[in-house]
């Protein structure tokens, strides 16, 4: 159970192989890199398309449809990435014990209710 | 009426009782549910005042206004309420191990998803 | 183009009474109102139903799923009300001419907003 | 970029200086055209923002606040086309009587119930 130089964000630069907790996390995150990409270029393709509409005085309601699509797909994005920290930042902290679980849940809840209001 | 010195997370008022991991979820429950009835009991309230607003004929702008903390009041119970349970049972979930974290996971996700939605 | 015995709303085809603007607005809302106690009532119910969930310990998720519900009820309930209050009172302001019809729908955009922020 | 034969809201270019209520929604329209265009420039910036903190492994909390930012300049650029929108499609329909303020304000209405779902 030894998290030796747990550190923020160090995985072993010097060479070893050790996985600890915290490597997984970074894993489960590069894993899912690619498409989160993906669905932001999605979306910063939908904001130009926005500023194409507008440029072009498409009628107000179409481009209001077009913002709330974006914002569903903004929203989309932010869920999958809660649940990803889920998975890996508030489980690890969990099994660390101690009261890092209370802080990792604060803070995820506070990011929720950030979200919540917008 | 006597809560005495009912401390932080003071459960086995007697003695020998085991304490669980199970137990400790259900006991965090426990502690908040006054709480939480005031909350509910307070946006009861509310409800019924925007039926005095709506039967005595108040403009529909301040109506609106009304509508909105009361959904506040309800967004802000359930955030309470998914801090706790990310607290105890996805924490409890990464400590038994083994795949019941991602199922709770994935559940909390979707909760939020339909608390985002609404 | 004269609008009198405008149809809809407009009572009194008969008798003396003079109808103003402002009576066609809050018999237009007066038609709606038994439906928006109901609404209401269903509303208030939904909460003493959260209560009792709280009461008996229902899984965390369950409730707010129930949450959800209320939420959406009560966003439903704000989204009929605006309507007749743009159909009414912002439309009689544009018929009336002047600045009015400015105050107006800068009174209902930020009643928008108040509603998309919860 | 010559837009002859537009269509739909192609006023007089040359000729005719009759001014229709339907001009004057395509005017005040064009006014804020401007400003519309550089907050979808600024949103567009924080969607590639998002991009790079993707890429560079910054924390998923960080990422989320960042979220928050764009949807809430997305529902705040929202906000102001449907305020516009109201100003003067809708209260144009008003002053041309019939049951066009119906449909517009069904359509707009519809509107605000898509953003306030997303």
């Amino acid at each position: 159970m030894t998290t030796t130089e747990a550190g923020a964000a160090a995985p072993s630069e010097d060479g070893g192989t050790v996985v600890t907790d915290h490597d997984r996390g970074i894993h489960g995150y590069h894993k899912q890199k690619d498409e989160h990409l993906k669905r932001l270029r999605r979306i910063e393709g939908q904001i130009r398309g926005l500023q194409r509409m507008v440029d072009e005085d498409v009628y107000c309601i179409d481009i209001l449809t077009q913002v709330s699509a974006s914002t569903k797909a903004l929203q989309s994005f932010a869920l999958q990435l809660l649940e990803e920290h889920l998975r890996h930042c508030v489980a690890d902290a969990a099994l660390k014990g101690g009261t890092e679980i209370d802080a990792k849940v604060e803070e995820a809840t506070k990011a929720i209710g950030r979200l919540l209001r917008t």
